[in-house]
């Protein structure tokens, strides 16, 4: 099957290297600059287009889409002429698979990888759930196939939109807003000039302690202890900063809530 | 050196095993309960005492204080006679090493292992960092070479009470609050009928990323993309936990004003 790519960010930048290593063909990334169409061309070994999405190949069987969400259906929108036949996917954990049809495109499919991707690191697809949908029952096989060139049956589910719309947002709630947590915790470091990584041994057990336990179980601290003390001392300590002392007040509060649950 | 414990909770769960393991004599765990001191002191091979802490042995030459915060100023007033030329540390983030004084007791110390203690996984304390304070200088080097019998010289750090709270509340921001972000994940994931477990690669990789990227740069999401269709629909899907949404929106734009510094 051969497969382009539109879009180059990080998810693609990530996605379409491992497709490729797993011996698929990759033809094409397109981008909407040549800089990064190239650049991700480069590291695939395929050709590069860019411009406006019609320039895009024609050639290929199935169109990984993988670009801004605001984007999306404009993108479907250009690039179904002279490529009706062709299957298109998109990786959005927030979108239905019906903007395929809305757009006017027939076989619309849905290949969401559940992973948080940089441009600076390798993802390991080998621990990635895919969540996937098809328009057409028959596009399912082609899809399923292509994730497990990347990774274990176990790890390939059947979703429908609405259930991976909970995915999207439980994976914001854990990922982002737990990483933004640490962003946080590197600011406050800072008033004591003590630096970030002190803290990795703690985020290493956190997670690790995820494997093994609920988190509801694994929660600890001031707020799951219900020590007061400590929570007045710590809400003292940020007088000068409102906006976190109303997320430690918040959080602290959800932590107790759910405890009495 | 002799060693007893006062407290039996998560932290001398872990602690104790470890420093006896590493050749340390540590000769009794006392706790309120029987149940609790026994069960420990058995898994260190050690005697137990329990009720009045009073009752805690009078021949150890250093005392390890691991109670509720609230608990302590009271507990070290009854363990002071005595024992009055034996070293008390306690383990407490928050707490500042004056406690000792102020209840009457000349060699106080603080020895804090930055981590999060459960009593259901052993932690290894060979990746975890300890910050130590002492009120006589000399009796550093006695709290130093205890550190060094679980982990490595530069994972031992001298800090001040007042770098040690905010030390604190930087971790109960990165691991509570981050551990909490996992629970509401939980919570909406039981609405669509999945598992948390498909989330852990995320949450293994998120911190895998912050091995290698602050955490402000290797920040992803709807937040951080300024994604408001995305935003907006995720608000929307928590209309009936209005707990989950101002939390939502809280942290959304707590991401959005650190990435405009």
């Amino acid at each position: 099957m051969r497969i382009a790519f539109i879009g180059a960010g990080r998810l693609a930048t990530n996605l379409a290297p491992a497709l490729k290593v797993a011996g698929v063909q990759v033809m094409e990334v397109w981008s909407k600059t040549q800089a990064s169409a190239e650049a991700l061309a480069a590291r695939v070994g395929c050709n590069a287009s860019w411009g406006q999405v019609e320039r895009a190949t024609q050639d290929a069987e199935m169109y990984i889409i993988s670009v801004k969400d605001t984007a999306l259906p404009e993108v479907i929108r250009h690039l179904h002429e002279g490529r009706e036949n062709a299957l298109f996917a998109h990786t959005a954990g927030s979108l239905p698979l019906s903007l395929f049809r809305d757009a006017g495109h027939e076989r619309g499919a849905v290949f969401y990888p559940l992973q948080t991707f940089s441009k600076e690191r390798a993802v390991d697809f080998g621990a990635v759930h895919f969540f996937l949908e098809t328009s057409r029952e028959e596009d399912f096989e082609l899809l399923k196939s292509l994730a497990e060139r990347l990774t274990t049956p176990a790890q390939i589910h059947h979703s429908t939109s609405a259930t991976r719309r909970w995915l999207h947002l439980a994976a914001v709630f854990a990922c982002n807003f737990g990483n933004h947590c640490c962003t946080v915790a590197d600011d406050l470091l800072a008033e004591a000039s003590v630096d970030f990584r002190v803290l990795l041994p703690l985020m290493d057990e956190m997670v690790a302690k995820l494997h093994q336990l609920p988190p509801r179980e694994a929660q600890t601290g001031p707020a799951a202890r219900r020590d007061e003390n400590v929570m007045g001392m710590q809400r003292a300590m940020l007088t000068d900063r409102p906006d976190l002392q109303q997320l430690y007040t918040l959080l602290s509060n959800s932590i107790q809530q759910y405890d009495q649950l």
